[in-house]
């Protein structure tokens, strides 16, 4: 499986896999700066909330090495200006802010303020970052593919995957564990309109590990589950609240009211950095809007007509009643979710 | 507005706009045959159940021309022959049947047997198929339009317009109606993948009419909704039980569900020829699956890796406890609609 994203030593810069192109061409952004890092971002070169943590961690990293820092002080300033930018380019995940609050917590904690000992311990911090998201993916595997039947077929929105995270996955990690535990699987994924992580990615990553997985598109989940073709869903998240309340994916929410009016567990996989526990509610969660054009055009040819207005929400929000258990490297989280999230949880969120 | 279909008293034949051109090209096509009319059925340059209807029985106008019959007999033979080719272009929308059934019995009925007269017959038939549902589509927008506040914000899922039908529509006609009887309306505009009629073409008509659209993705919906930016839903259909399962494009059964869940009526418009009453129930309608390539390719362009696989029903079944009321030219009909649907129309259905 091809890495997300790379810290090259010798070249002192974080290349990162161009998923807006896959998967007709597998190439690759050096991000040199930490500028570079927030384009990629915001241009979804790199996507899915573990991932873009991660990514900024590292854009910290290089705004250490292009900051014309004099003193301990002056650094911190410009690392905290660099990680506003890069905190900017998505609002709604919050393991964005996440990343960038631990990078910035290490570098403020440092025992040593010597500027030339700073840029070690915050590589050392985003590796740390990169390393524990992808062990926590194994771990959220381990937990989560209890959950899963001998057989099933399990169906997913988006991209949950490698790609999303350091490696492995949170949801296709859960499906990757279940057949490494013996169980046949296979799965269907929706394409994930308008930008496609579905038909993309999804798609692409089961085909790699021989997953069998069939393509449909998002308006046909109805019909799948009415036609009895589906056992489960299990998809990620963007932000959990501390009622329980999961931001992901537009589209995310239909699905989960579609699994309960077919009597199906709708599960949400996560690592614990994707938990905020300083908003009660799903409705405090900043909802990105994007650009019209990701609807109006396809592969570059405008299919709507000119004119046409457009909403285009990336994001919505799924109510915790929907969620039968939250799947994280923790554990599995069941409802009551103010108080069972917390009790796992919320001794460092 | 453009005309979907015109018969070409000159050239005798039927000139069809090229839906699969619109709405960045306004091209058409001239069907000289039968078989091309079949043709332009099946690549949907000429879709929507009523508009299929009536190009079907203009086609048999053309397999009439085309005839090399001896006899009235042989001409029966030669038009059962084509009827059956053009019927079974699509397998769902039962107004294809419908339309072709009638043309047969007029001819089967016909007072004079002479050769020379038949084929006048036949075009008289097509243009009264064709101007009865105009009408039909103004008579079920007089009706239907009483069900929408004076203040609406209405979605509508793939394209039940003017270029579904010989114009006007079914569920963009009682839209228009509502217009027309001086209503405050605004309409979301599902882009139904995988065809994109609702960005294609349901825009495209209301952008013509000066209905103020706005187009989102179908996975949108349910956010939609949960943010109250939606009234009510109405759509068209392509088959309706006996009992009020409705078959529609694909994606409309996801949308119901979602109107149900967030107590939002959910409408049917369609013309009585769109009930089956030979059918009890929803699960007896033939379901079209289409080609793989409709998904994994966007505007030419592989989007989806090669070798996945796809599962592509053009069309779902909505269950006749989800729909509000179905609206036809002689009046709205309400559950239960076992009973109700038979009063109505049983008559001769």
């Amino acid at each position: 499986m091809l890495e997300t994203m790379r810290w090259l030593p010798g070249e002192n810069c974080l290349e990162l896999l161009d998923q807006t192109r896959l998967p007709s061409e597998v190439a690759f952004i050096k991000c040199r700066s930490y500028r570079d890092v927030a384009a990629a971002i915001k241009k979804l070169a790199v996507r899915g909330a573990p991932a873009i943590g991660a990514a900024a961690a590292y854009g910290l990293v290089l705004a250490a090495q292009e900051a014309a820092a004099c003193s301990y002080k002056e650094m911190i300033k410009s690392l905290e200006t660099a990680a506003g930018e890069l905190k900017s380019t998505r609002p709604t995940a919050v393991n964005l802010s996440w990343a960038l609050e631990r990078m910035l917590g290490r570098l403020r904690e440092a025992a040593s303020r010597d500027l030339a000992l700073l840029g070690g311990l915050l590589l050392e911090e985003a590796h740390a970052i990169y390393n524990e998201d992808l062990a926590g993916n194994r771990k959220m595997g381990e937990y989560g593919q209890v959950l899963i039947p001998p057989k099933a077929s399990i169906l997913t929105h988006c991209n949950a995957g490698a790609l999303a995270t350091a490696g492995y996955g949170t949801a296709l990690g859960v499906i990757r564990a279940a057949k490494e535990a013996g169980k046949e699987i296979s799965v269907f994924a929706d394409e994930t309109r308008p930008l496609l992580q579905g038909a993309r990615l999804t798609a692409w990553e089961m085909l790699q590990d021989s997953i069998p997985v069939t393509l449909i598109t998002d308006s046909m989940v109805g019909y799948l589950m009415a036609k009895g073709k589906v056992d489960l869903v299990i998809v990620g998240a963007d932000r959990i609240t501390a009622n329980g309340d999961v931001a992901n994916k537009i589209g995310t929410y239909g699905v989960a009211v579609l699994a309960r009016t077919h009597g199906l567990p709708f599960y949400v996989a996560a690592p614990v950095s994707t938990v905020d526990l300083s908003l009660d509610s799903g409705d405090k969660i900043p909802i990105e809007e994007r650009e019209q054009n990701e609807i109006t055009h396809l592969a570059g040819c405008q299919v709507a007509p000119a004119g046409v207005q457009v909403w285009n929400p990336a994001f919505d929000v799924t109510p915790n009643h929907l969620v039968t258990a939250i799947i994280t490297e923790r554990g599995i989280i069941r409802p009551p979710y103010q108080e069972n999230l917390r009790k796992t949880i919320g001794q460092d969120n």
